[in-house]
């Protein structure tokens, strides 16, 4: 019976990415914003929060990087990756050429900009908050046509009249379940693990350091983004994705080492991969090696080797 | 007499830092958007283009970094750093109490977030193409309130009721300027290369490899950003400021070397940092020790060393 | 009451070294070589066996170093650095110019080949087990002069006709006390920890990835030799001696590591350094940084960080 | 007609590694040491030296090595790998218990120490300036026995009756043939470089960065080999062998880098391998890739980039 919160409004992706992990019984509604969502899980009104994370298209949502970075803390429990599919959707009746006014959301307008400019060249583009937004513009006479997602045209009762428009086939978002800090998913084979880090200010070379340290160790990173720490350019923290679980040694150890160089370490999450590709096991980088080595290192210091 | 677009309307920061770069009998227009300002550079309607690239606090601007990275060619000449400042407007005689509509860009929003919550907790936010269309919307009665650079003030005859109301001080825009390929601008001592850097997508350690090429000849990076490339996640390429001029031997040579083992280089320009901090020279690592080790090289190779 | 064997015979540099550290009640013997002097520490005739390991001018005693690496294991407990000074000597009442025989051991010969060029270009050079044998038989009338320790004179009643005619100032060596493996030698803060590490053989870019786990650590190296392993050229282990103690955290963490990934680590001792030089700590390396870096990590992996 | 000098005196492995060489009309003579040999190239007495440097198992010929890395530059133009084996030999009719006193150099005496621990535990052993000499001592009656290659039992007289004694099967010597500075022996596609590489006394982590610059162009590294540098302990060069030739790019372009890093680099010399083996090719790596990077470089600074 747990409680959910999604970016909203209902009618969009983040809502659809939700539907496959309610069990019966779990209940979920909108937030107004990731903010809002994240606010939710940290004051316990929520126990979980859907929000997207990183767009192929677009890239990062840096709200979400942002605030579990430097927002109070949480954790990624889990992922979702969906296909985004972008619809074209009008009142019953409606028809393409007679779209003056087009309602959508800005990364969504990104995203089928090819499509508007070839099919709709004279229309004007409104921005809302959200794809559903756009369709429920679109509903009160607002606008005369809107790029959402199907479900929203269901939702506003809306007709859609061409579907799959996004200008590059196979976009996906990716959406991370979050929740207050505890106990860290099990570890499954096949996991990530999220880290915001913090370099000092003036140290140059230290993104190679950082680097160096998951190398050694054998863990490869999924994903890097640098983002600028507070109010000015120039300083950076770093948000990675790294194969493997917390509980993992090579993980760990890779974790302790970046305590020790770095001026902070945030851990994010070690949950399961939704692709559920393994890492690629690297000589010498098992929990077995990792516990010879302690052991082998454990008897020379006690004098007692022979 | 040159021709330049900027990241419109008009109104806006993009126009705030194009003004100092204007000569007597330049011209200037606003473009709808960063992709339709390069457009007109790449078709030769203009001479050169001034986008935003990169806000301290939201980040990247992605559209930025995708059509210099994977769009027609172009090149960055010059760069302008605006402190960004977002002030509250109202029509003349209004007050703060009466906004119930408040228009502004998501960008400001974000950057206003706090201040909005605690100052104008009930108004309803109102997302436009930008913070001078938010202007125009209380000049044309569209919106109460609006969140916008203080000089659409004047454009839209609104009286500003707080100025400096962003979350945090300091923020600043850096503004890059476009232009079609050509002669790269002057070594200054003080320049900044930078550059979109693709791998091949089955490398893991790859970055660590690049960031080592840039290292081995005491180039440093002053901005990393991963983004997509195409339409799946998981695979990258790279945005990078380096610190250094191409004309420069330690930047030239590790852009041969990146040449080398990447599957793509893209070089984006090399011009002088606003800020004019120059490299700290690495001993080894001046042009000088460039030549002289080419001499000893070519010395050798002819048999005629002694 | 400690017995002592060392490299003899009596009245080389090896008994000048053992010299400083016999206390009342210690016993001290010559042995015929390095394999001899190690033999009687591993077979319990001796507790401690004082060898030399590297010489300033002639390189490193391979023997010594083979021994160590591959004999059956023994440890280093600590070091001794003797100033080398060569004697020329004869028979009472004999002279430079008399000198047709030569007798020396071929390390001394190395060290004096200017000398001898120069003041003795005639006479035939004979070749001996130790500078002491050179003057033992200069005493029994097989060579007419014998380059030695100045020690080695007294023993045999000779006559140095002139001091110090080493080729270069300054030669010094370096003497390893040896016993059986056991309780480690107490931290001092200016430690120095010898290690044998074994790559596998067909693993190119081993080495550099065995100082990279050196480097990260901030454990800095002092000396570093590479050394054929078995019959074949070709494949090679190394000799290093690393700053600091295997009781401090990131020498330990090291080892830990490089057990991981060669195919042997052998621990040859952490010993006080003969010449006091304790390492430059580095921020995050300290005892201290490892430590916090491990509770931090165990505070998270049980999901009770807040 | 070349004329040859090598490492004498007649009858040692040298002479043996050398026949191969020579054609007819050369002229061979054997030298006092290593030293001579090489003067005696230096001074223009003769064309070519060829010396040890390497053996496999007791690892360099610390002369030969100091000569190249610290003498008058000379130059390697090639090597000879020689199995070495030993033989042990005594006057006509003699047999293996009358030996009492058993002549050779101190190297065959540390590869046959098994050998004469097992057959000749009472033999006092009397180090010869060579093998050779060993077996002459014999034929003076100076010896009973003598442990030299076969070759010196016909060259003084003497009878084998134990052939390959050595300790170790399949040991092998490795010389060098040393020429004057000059014109560089050609590509053959399976070379190997020699370098002595002398790094700032003070600058600790200098080796890690020698071996990265090797290890980003793909560089291996064959053999290496740290020596001290002058009379003091703790100041070092190393002596490197690398694969490939100083006229293909990425190796060219290693010393280069090297050449800008360190105190001093000295060529010693680019020789095709006795062992024929081709370096690896590594994508990025070749001479083509290299040419391709300078042209890609030279477009884009010239502003004619498309």
């Amino acid at each position: 019976m747990s409680r959910y919160i999604y970016l909203g409004p209902a009618g969009t992706f983040s809502e659809a990415a939700l539907a496959p992990l309610l069990k019966s019984g779990d209940s979920s509604e909108p937030a107004a914003n990731v903010t809002a969502a994240l606010e939710s899980v940290r004051n316990g009104q929520s126990d979980y929060a859907l929000v997207p994370i990183e767009n192929s298209v677009e890239g990062v949502v840096a709200r979400t990087l942002d605030e579990l970075a430097t927002g109070q803390p949480l954790m990624i429990i889990g992922e979702q990756v969906l296909q985004v599919s972008f619809a074209l959707m009008v009142k019953a009746g409606g028809s393409k050429k007679e779209i003056k006014r087009l309602a959508t959301h800005p990364h969504a307008e990104a995203q089928c900009r090819e499509y508007i400019a070839k099919h709709l060249p004279h229309a004007e583009v409104v921005l809302t908050n959200s794809t559903a937004a756009g369709a429920e513009s679109v509903s009160k006479g607002d606008a005369d046509g809107a790029i959402a997602a199907e479900v929203a045209a269901k939702h506003y009762g809306l007709e859609v009249i061409e579907g799959n428009i996004g200008d590059r086939e196979g976009a996906v978002t990716r959406f991370v379940v979050i929740s207050k800090l505890g106990e860290i998913p099990a570890l499954t084979g096949h996991d990530r693990t999220s880290l915001a880090i913090f370099i000092a200010a003036d140290h140059s070379g230290a993104l190679l350091e950082i680097l160096t340290e998951f190398a050694v160790r054998g863990v490869n990173l999924t994903f890097i983004q640098s983002r600028p720490t507070g109010g000015e350019l120039g300083q950076y923290h770093f948000i990675v994705d790294a194969e493997g679980h917390i509980l993992e040694e090579r993980v760990g150890d890779t974790l302790k080492a970046l305590h020790r160089i770095c001026a902070e370490v945030r851990f994010l999450g070690s949950y399961p991969r939704a692709d559920k590709i393994a890492p690629t096991s690297t000589k010498g980088m098992t929990d077995r090696a990792f516990k010879s080595a302690e052991q082998w290192l454990s008897t020379i210091r006690s004098g007692k080797q022979d």
